[in-house]
């Protein structure tokens, strides 16, 4: 089950950096969702390598094809499969890894579980893995917009120490697209910009943080006690390659706090339940209370760097790696789509695991034959 | 599902606050595993109120029954259900909270998501709901010790402002169980149990976090892509009452670096692949690497304060809430084993999961039939 | 997972025959859902051993407590645990097979697999491991006929080689109940209590079918292609204790014909899309039709004979078991209820499944927000 | 879930019959297993439509990729994609059933659960979504027999009347493939080519039974309560298209004997523990005792035929549907691998399942740490 997420909206990814194609197989998609290769493509587009000069220099198209489970334009309700042929696979790359243990790669403990390993790229611990989450979470979003009107929006808020002042409540995804680190805040965007251009130009990487919010979400999205929404999105958002951090709300600021600071106070705004302060970030006791979602995650600097490293190689023996090739400065930009995917898919689960529970207000028994 | 935790080694937790009981059924446990009512009973006392002064002063003994799968001392590999009686259910204490939602708490998600809600309590929201994790999770410990060698211990690293210093390969159970507020930092310990205390006479409650580490982890545990060790951990962690936040390894001090001052260098000490530094915090590409793994969750203060606080009651009108009765002034102490209990559960399923995989160097086509 | 069963009503029990309890924790079921012990109780009667002459003499009362879940005689939408203390354990009919493999019986291959085995009574093999399905099986048969005005009835159809002839869509549960056998056919229910007695007095057992109907099925439970509705039907009622057949519509009988003679022509009554005959069983391609469903379980004749026979002990040694105490010759009354709870288990899953894919017809992406 | 099977060794199939490619994701395969496409190739050959004579005339070669999960010829641990390109695909034969639900077909149940569904030839409900079985299952026979050295046998035992004794003890492949039809009994095969040759050239078609064998298989294997070995085989086999019935051991011809008719006495042939019969079919109390497992599965006349029917349009007007085009006469003789391959499935899961129990006799509490 590694390779599968989800209860109801599941999906399970396949393929590795250098083999034929990666991809994903969504089960559980609602039927009669509307949904084209180009709306997953732009996604896609968001995430692919070589989109701009502070990622990576491999350049991948990464073109998608809707393989199985849509017709006429419309979803079927049975399994959709997504494909992303592999095509710059430049191997010779990767010849003087093949028994060579890179730093803070997965290399070492792919061999030590599996005592065999694709060494022509990072196989499945690669980031084009995350190909067929960003699909799938493309189409997480159409059914979220369509049947909820929820709306999700992810950005950078953080590349080393430079932090953006954000206010999610009113972004829009133009905000976020406007600049190449996606991040929405212009008086920081471009120190950004020059920061991994730089931490780049040393052969170097650096690490930071990218937000997400969901807006307009229901109440009552979550399952206690161990599928809290928290607990879910934790785990999605720790699945992602170089994750090494999650919080909601407060999240570790609030650790700081009382009770007396911390607590969200409920008021009636008019004609709903509504709280003042989203201390909480939209979740109590693992369920939705209808204010927006609010969530961080921490990427460390992605191990691949174009210095020379000391390691070991296969047969133990201390060696230097003297790296070459194309790497990644920064993998934020990129990680946004790949936030927003996870939060989607989170959510699309809850919204059809809560479907399932209605219609819970049963007729009495007299009543029960219509 | 919601209500189950794991793949091989699953847990289902049953039971509110002020029911009949509450409890756990273990599903998967190998058999044969030498288990007592007594070593189950010694892990809930670490985790039961009323234990000391800087915790609530609801006194429950919290005792606890087999009602099966153990025979003569041992696991029989059939489901393993424990439970706990529930005894100091001053169910009054709750009766002014019947109509009203307390700031923070989930009175008014269980009611948005079920239309119904034991309001006698926290019901499924209380932390009593995490009896039947640590019961269970003293079996896990147990599975963990007898079938690898691995070795568990959690503390609290920080109360409000206050940081504790410890070096958690050196640890032993008796550092962390000599003082009530279980932080094995002699020179801080005192401050905090004095923190918590006056915070307690204040009414009020205090957040922090709690640090856990497994040693003697063999290499492999684990399974990309998304049932990664961090991934689970993550989730297991944001399943607990009032948690926020979660690290690994380096965690969020981790993402303010570069790559070149992360990376963590392998090298060989005589006889097997080990790291120099353990930013990863034992766990690379998702897999154990052999070092020890290092984790952190943030909890919030908890929201039940003793002071009187605006909110709205069910009908939506705005009303002023004056609490009574008892209160936790803060969760960390007793959260403890419960970490322990989360990290002990993942690594039991992931052993086993491991051990699924195995004899996994298969015969050459010719040797097949024996 | 192995003593779970379903998705989104999911059910798992725990307890051995001899242990301190067995019962079943429901996980999933819908919040709201109006249920008294009474109305498990009265389930457990028809299920109890002892309740007639042609049952065996065990006397177990089997009384039910509903530990958890039920708030005000309404379920809360959290897990329900449902518990029947063991009561009349006479270890001692079981000392003389402590080392002994009773043939046919479930001896040999738990020892094989876990190494250790309850032997004071068939352990988790045992028929009092079905107690929690038949109570969960009244949750659900509430939930169904409430939310969906489905009706569920199971009756014996053939005991060895006397077979019923029943018209199951004008059934009614007093029809069933008439007699001790639970076989509606006045013309042959006597006949079946005769043999059932003889065989009885002769110190054998008997086997036979039950046929089950499930009535006023909406169309479109079931999903393709491995969770088909009568695939979760099969396994449901193989994992029952003695089956080792099963059959859906025209079953066996139906593979001797050509397709011009099976094929179920449409047609319309005037008001919806009806079949002229059933010979699918109300499943098209894994999904309801919206006729009844119609299956038929066979039962071979159980195991326990008070007959001598030969067998081996576990160090391999050949020997005779002279067998003493109680039996029950013929399971098929007692498996009634048992056969109603699991299909009541599998539509209440399905039924629930069906409602995540709803609100399926969505909205144009013109109205996404509301 | 409904496209996913098995807990460990997991795959979840995908397409339609008429999309752009049907195909299978096997997740939990253990690594380094031996694979190549011409191994695949050839279990899919003995599957494919247009293979002789008394099958379907509609001629798709069905060549397999491996997309992913492979390296340089043994299995990597990850996901392993198998494609087939649709190719033979004339839409237009399905043009005049668009709005017509042909008797006894999916049609009218997948629009009655969809609202949506792909009338370009049968969807998922068609059989080439056996593709991906049948592929997998040759993944899970080579695991088998590596590492268990088991053998997997499958035959057409009756065709109508016409049935066939065969004593699967001393089959083999060659016996099995000797002829077009797949049974092994020379005195009956011809005149089941003629039966079948005969209904075909009626435009009609027949049900009949296919039964399987699996050879040296380890006491053990099957989990109880629920997933029990002959459930999940229930499960899997009734999960077949045109599956109607299944039987274990002795089936429904055992639930006409007594007890003592029908025990499987033990003895000890000299190093084991063995019966002196096999009516349990291999399988008691849900786990394997070391026989050979024995199944029948029954198969209804497939529902395509070339004869005029009545049936009703989507508009629910009553309407003569006129077949045309091609169609499979007995779906007996492509199911021999079908039923193989999901025998394959369910043992390759209950093996690793098993052992994930393993290394289960611990060490004694003073011994844990090496």
């Amino acid at each position: 089950m590694s390779s599968s997420f989800g209860h109801l909206f599941r999906i399970s990814t396949f393929g590795e950096s250098h083999g034929g194609a990666v991809g994903v197989v969504i089960d559980g998609c609602p039927p009669q969702v509307p949904i084209t290769e180009a709306e997953i493509q732009a996604e896609l587009d968001r995430r692919r390598p070589g989109q701009s000069k502070i990622t990576t220099a491999r350049a991948e198209l990464d073109v998608c094809e809707i393989v199985s489970g849509v017709f006429e334009g419309r979803t079927l309700g049975t399994p959709i499969c997504i494909m992303v042929r592999n095509k710059d696979a430049r191997a010779t790359d990767y010849e003087p890894f093949k028994d060579v243990y890179r730093p803070s790669h997965a290399d070492y403990t792919y061999d030590a579980k599996y005592g065999i390993r694709n060494w022509r790229g990072g196989g499945r611990a690669s980031a084009r893995e995350t190909i067929g989450r960003v699909a799938a979470g493309a189409l997480a979003k159409k059914v979220l917009q369509l049947h909820a009107g929820i709306e999700i929006l992810s950005w950078v808020s953080r590349v080393g120490r430079i932090e953006a002042n954000v206010d999610g409540e009113k972004l829009t995804m133009a905000d976020i697209e406007k600049n190449i680190v996606r991040c929405p805040d212009d008086a920081v965007a471009q120190q950004m910009i020059d920061l991994i251009s730089k931490v780049k130009s040393n052969g170097d990487s650096i690490g930071g943080t990218v937000d997400c919010i969901a807006r307009n979400v229901p109440a009552g999205l979550g399952e206690p006690v161990f599928d809290k929404l928290e607990a879910d999105l934790a785990k999605a958002m720790l699945s992602l390659p170089a994750s090494k951090a999650f919080e909601i709300g407060s999240g570790y600021e609030g650790t700081y706090l009382l009770g007396s600071e911390h607590n969200d106070l409920f008021y009636n705004p008019g004609d709903r339940i509504a709280t003042r302060t989203n201390r909480s970030g939209g979740v109590q006791g693992g369920i939705t209370n209808g204010e927006s979602i609010n969530i961080r995650v921490g990427f460390k600097p992605v191990a691949t760097i174009l210095q020379p490293q000391m390691t070991v190689n296969s047969a133990g023996e201390e060696v230097e790696l003297m790296p070459r090739g194309r790497h990644d400065p920064c993998v934020l930009p990129r990680a946004v789509p790949m936030v927003e995917a996870m939060m989607a898919l989170v959510l699309c689960d809850h919204l059809m695991r809560q479907k399932a529970l209605s219609g819970s207000i049963v007729k009495e028994p007299n009543q029960a034959t219509p």
